[in-house]
This record gives C-alpha cells, structure tokens and sequence, in this order.
C-alpha cells in the first residue's frame, strides 16, 4: 500500500502516473502535494496519466475535477491521459459528463497538447 | 493491489514511475512488459523512476540490474531515478554496487542524460 503518489515534474510539465484506486487519504494527499509542488515552482502543464487503471469510480472522477480546478487557480492546465475505452463507457453511463477535464488519449498526446497550447497563450 | 506497472512513452524513451514494492510477480510482468514495448517499438532509453520508494531491498535492486540489462540486448539504455539518500545509504552499507545500472538524481536529470547521449553515440 501506497501513501502517496509522486508527482513527476519534465520541466515546466507536471506529470503523475495514477495506479492505485485512489481512496479519500491519497486523493488529498495528492492534491496537496500538487498544490505544494505548484506553488514551489510553476508548471505550464499536469498529466494525469491513468492508462493503469481499469476501472474508474465518479468519486475519483470527480476528484479529478477538483484537482484540475484547483491547478487551474495555480495558472496550470491539466489533461487527464490514458482513459480506457471501458472506463469512458461506464462514466458516461453514469452521466459524469467529462466537462470537468481535459483529456487526451495517451501520454505523448498530451505532452504534445500541451505543448502546442504554449504558440496559442504564451 | 496493483498488478501491473504502467509503461508511460514519452517520443523515443519509455517512463516507469514505480510506486509499489516489486514483489516477485510485479518484477516480472514488468521486465516482460517493457521487451514487449521495446518489440513494439524501439526506443533510446528507459528511465525507472523509483522517486516514491522509502525503501529499497536488494531484490529489487538486483532485478533493475536485470531489467537494464535485457533493455540494454534490446538497444535501449536504462537510468535509475529518484534515489533517497537513505536508499543509496543502504544498499551500500548492504555491499549492493550500482554498476549494474545507471542512476540520476531526479527525472529531468535522467531525461537530460538520455538527451545528451544523442549527440555522442547516435
């Protein structure tokens, strides 16, 4: 059992290859860690990498909304990466509209996303 | 319970961001999943990033000395990162030599490494 993720930084890019569920502790642990590491040195990106994990409940969805929100107050644009075709099957089944976050279907694409926003805002 | 170690690629170099304790099992389905990516489509360099570990058993450590020498039949040179300072105090003080693999302070730093090769050997 973990007690906390890391959270990888590739220069100005955060990046945290999520592969446990995240139970309520690591959720905020996480968070705060996020936010700590934010607030420590910028970051134009985070990637939330979830291409591990099989199943997705809406709390730890939902929780990616918060993170996404709250690095977005920190100036930090964040892209969820990796979903499985299952998992996005049962969200929106489960009516969790994906509005919240950004995604992209892998990694790379979303380095690269992030990458090309920098010509767009920067 | 994780049962296997996402291989997150990033262009030409694969990313192991390892969490857990690798129990026998996990070891293994690792090694496997990284030739297999490596079979799949090549690439320079495999960074094992091993930042979120507190402890490290000589186990392990034996299996990244393994894990980088299968990468490297296969053309692909392998970093450590993110030792502890306990970490490395350990497994010197357990006579374990970190020749078997290549290590780097953090992430960025490995990924720099495997920049620079570029020039000198490609």
């Amino acid at each position: 059992m973990i007690d906390r993720i890391p959270i990888l930084r590739i220069r100005d890019l955060l990046l945290v290859s999520i592969q446990a569920d995240l139970h309520d502790i690591l959720v905020e642990q996480l968070q705060s860690d996020i936010l700590k590491e934010l607030e420590r040195k910028s970051a134009r990106g985070l990637v939330l990498d979830i291409s591990a994990l099989n199943i997705l409940d809406t709390y730890t969805a939902r929780a990616f909304v918060h993170t996404a929100q709250m690095a977005r107050l920190m100036g930090t644009r964040t892209i969820v990466s990796g979903m499985t075709p299952a998992i996005a099957m049962t969200l929106t089944e489960m009516g969790f509209s994906a509005g919240g976050f950004e995604t992209a279907l892998d990694l790379e694409s979303a380095l690269t996303a992030l990458s090309t926003q920098d010509a767009d805002e920067d």
